[in-house]
């Protein structure tokens, strides 16, 4: 096992990540900090509420780890 | 791995923030101590049902940390 | 970081508090005693559930912490 | 910090309490024996299932702490 | 504190009892082997769906303990 | 306690068990592995979707043992 | 007990997997790293709305491994 799965994020400091949350909410932004809970510090952050599509510019942003489904790099 | 990502609450100490709860409630207020789990020590801090958009200011607050979704200081 | 969350409760002891629990219901007393994990000793408790605004005084409580989302001191 | 939250327990030894579970159940009985988890020994139980009032004696019952909001000593 | 809540079931060993888990389901059976978790093995278990009633004989079976909410020894 | 819980696995390996998940999914398969948290990895496995009652064979699955509600072995 | 569950993981390095969520998403991809929580980090992965059937290509993904239910390799 050469990887770690967390070295997707490593990768990814300073580019934008789409983040799924468990609560109908994605959050994009760029990585700023991470550590190995997910917890995340994101940069010009954008919340979408996906019920309703409605965006949020929020800034910066600290998501707590045990909220998050899963990341996804901007391809 | 420089920064931490609870590093943005150290920058955030004494200022406003708005924290998000699992429970559809809004606590904002100013950052008077903090620690690892997020658990957050607030001053004149203020709640919001995202339901039904009542606010009620309580002053002094205690959140515990399992409870946040994410953290964003004012911009 | 020199104050820690949990010193709101320090401060707080033999006076009176509000607790938001995450099953609709605000439970009100006296701090006699807490923990690190917020398990919280009330006397003279009161419980609100907040469906129907029914009042109970129940006297002496002991909260399990990991129920607990927020606790306001009295203003 | 003189007291510990559990110390509302031992004061209890042999007496009657009410324990409030998460799940819509009230079970009330005498304390035999506890843990630091709140996991509970109770003798002379009866579990009341508060959507219906419907009660039911069970006797001996051990109750997993974690499913516990709050337990109340009888007044 | 002589006893732990645990007692109960070396009590019980080999005999029968009725565990509440958190989906409405009620399975009873003989106590063959128990842990610190709850972790509990039943021989003769019967599992019975509480809001249909309908009952399923299973022989062995393995429960994860973190889905019991109590446990009742036969009276 | 001469027994654990767990050895009912032990005494079923290669041998076909039904798993009870949370969901509402059943699944059953001959046991290849399994550790302490009831990660279990089985062989020839069907799922079965317990509302609709349609199944599908995967071959290999590996289930991650926090979702299992109980294991019950073939008689 | 020679195999340990995650030992099904070692085996798929490379190659496409179904991870089953909890909220009702499957993610489809190849292998590039895990950890013991099965934290997966997958390439070209496939994401499916289980409600809707909607499919979404994201490249890289990291999963937190908390999400999972099951994890079945192709055939």
């Amino acid at each position: 096992m050469n990887n770690r799965p967390i070295d997707i994020l490593e990768k990814s400091k300073g580019k934008r990540v789409m983040i799924k949350l468990r609560n109908m909410t994605n959050v994009s932004g760029e990585i700023k900090a991470y550590d190995l809970h997910l917890n995340m510090w994101l940069d010009n952050a954008k919340i979408t509420d996906t019920n309703t599509n409605i965006e949020k510019e929020v800034g910066k942003i600290l998501i707590r780890g045990d909220n998050i489904t899963y990341i996804a790099p901007s391809k």
